[in-house]
Order: structure tokens, then sequence, then C-alpha cells
């Protein structure tokens, strides 16, 4: 195996990524980083959320494009279903904060992934969100993932990839232990 | 003003709203919901979800149409930007179920909105997904929200419609409070 197919192992350039993580051991106010949505209301339940610019690696940056994203309820839960619910969209966040780990740390410990699969699914009682019960949470009650991984290792090392990957997710580290909220609102 | 305004203010159908919220009082078993996002990891930190079933209101159901997500990181994270990252998808979504809930409430209020917007960030250092300082967390240390409403009503009236949303609001709930995630792993 060349130094070349070792570089790109899951399409993953280590050495941009042990760069990286260099980079940020020598100048650790490089590692601050602010991201960004914007949101318009639509009609109803529906809105729509610009995702373009962020602060990074010391300073201001924009994606290379505007990614646009809307959100909806479906016509059972009173609305016209132009976009996914809110709460399925954290669940997106989740597998794919799992997943962007998974093929950088195979990578750094020299693993080709051949496939990764996974199916997130949340429960929610409705007796929370509509005020019904005040023994009810809002949100969810129990969020599972099951991964289906395919690679050229031992299956135990297969899944210590997915265990350091939720080790160090962001997005299980929100959704599990929580973050916290401040909410301002200009009114007029 | 005709009945017919009033069903469609904010453009919600204030009919089917209360009729929902009846038919879960008389049903609390139609009250449970399980959201899904199927994701597949295309390369590096890059995959993409789809969500389209969901289990609502006593059945199997799906969306109008499937909705594809892609995820990845920019370039300074060792992607390629092909979607914003996971963490951005969960301010779309902090921001979508703040915005979703509001219209909803003004409508049961009497309340017009003319406009709503909100920009939500989130700071994140990366000491901490990188594992360099075990002090650092993985996710957010802080969201904030900041919402610019216009409607039919005085401004403290206003921001009581989003106090009232943040309190209802499933995806505030599980940021804030966290949500237990099981996680496990067919690996081969």
């Amino acid at each position: 195996m060349t130094s070349t197919v070792k570089q790109s192992r899951n399409g993953v350039d280590t050495e941009v990524l042990f760069a990286t993580l260099d980079a940020v051991k020598a100048a650790p106010e490089a590692a601050k980083l602010q991201f960004r949505a914007h949101n318009e209301w639509v009609s109803g339940t529906h809105n729509r959320s610009t995702i373009a610019d962020f602060f990074g690696v010391g300073e201001e940056r924009a994606h290379e494009r505007t990614f646009v994203f809307d959100a909806d309820h479906p016509a059972v839960l009173v609305g016209r279903d132009n976009g996914p619910t809110p709460v399925e969209f954290v669940l997106h966040a989740l597998a794919a904060c799992l997943t962007s780990g998974l093929a950088n740390i195979a990578a750094a410990r020299g693993i080709t992934l051949h496939e990764v699969r996974s199916m997130v699914s949340g429960d929610i009682d409705l007796n929370g969100i509509l005020g019904l019960n005040p023994e009810v949470r809002n949100g969810y009650q129990q969020i599972s993932v099951r991964f289906q991984i395919k690679g050229d290792a031992p299956a135990d090392v297969l899944k210590g990839l997915i265990e350091q990957s939720r080790k160090r997710s962001a997005v299980f580290d929100v959704i599990t232990n929580g973050a916290p909220v401040t909410i301002d609102v200009d009114a007029n």
C-alpha cells in the first residue's frame, strides 16, 4: 500500500487531519468555533433555515454554498409537510455526527470502512407538546441508534470505532447532556 | 372578520389544531409518535440521511415526499463541505421547532403574525472534539437564539408567544435537558 492510498483512506486526508490536531495543539485559541442558522417563518408550522456563515480557526468563513432547509409538520400534526419536522432534523444530526467522526477515527487507526449505515429513531408522546399532561416531557423520551458497519477489521474493532466516535461526538454530547440555551426577543 | 379568515390565521387551520387536541385528549394512546432518520456514510466526513417514514396517530405513515440531507465538515475541519456540519442541523432544528410552535400558539390566541426571523448561534471549542483537553466538552458550550417578531399585538404579548413556544418545544427540551440515547452496533 502506498503512502498516497493511506492518506485517502475512507476518503479522509489523514495528513490534514493530523495537521489540524497539531495546529490546535499549538494554538488553542484557534479551536473556537461558532456555528449559526438563520430561520424565517413562512406560514403555519412551515419555516426555513439558511446555513451559510460560521466562525472558525480564527476568522469569519462561509460554506462553499448556502444551504437552505425547510421544516414543517405533517398533516396529522397540523402542518403541510413542506419539510421534515424539527425533531427529525435532530435525529439526522445525531446519525451524521456519529458517522462523520467514524470515518476519521477509522482512518487514523488504519482501518478501511466498506459500508456504514444507521437508523435513528426517537419516541415522543404528544401529551407533552400539546400540554395535556404535565408529567410527559415535550422532547424525545428515548432515542435509539442502530449501526451496521462493515470494514477490514474484526467486529469488536469496528464496534470500537463507533464507541470512540460516540465519545467525541458533539451532537451526542448535546443530546445526552444538554446545553444551555438563551432566547432574546426583539418584538414590535 | 369572517370565520374563514380566523381559521387560517397565520396559515394555521385552528379547527384542525383544536380537533387534534381533542382527539389526543379522547385517546391518549394516539399521542405516541416515533420519528426516524436513515443515514448512509458516503466518504470521509460526508454522509447522507433519508427521512421518509414515521409512526403517528396510531399507524405507520410516510411524508408526502422523501427528504434527503447531506452532512459534511468544511475544509477547515477536514471535510469537503458537501453539506452543513451535524451541529449546524441542531441549530436549524431548534430555530424551526420554536418557530413552528409560535404560529400555532399565535393562531390559538387570535394574534396575526407579520414576520418572524431568528438567528441561532452555538459556540464550540475544538479542544473537546479533538480530545486535546478533557475539561472541554464536545458539544455546544452555549447556544443563543435571537428572535425578531412582528405582529398585531403589543411587544409583551408577542414576547409571550415565544415564551409559550419555548415551554412546549420538543427540540428546546431535548437540547436543554438532554435525552437518553442507546447505540447498538451490527459489525461484520
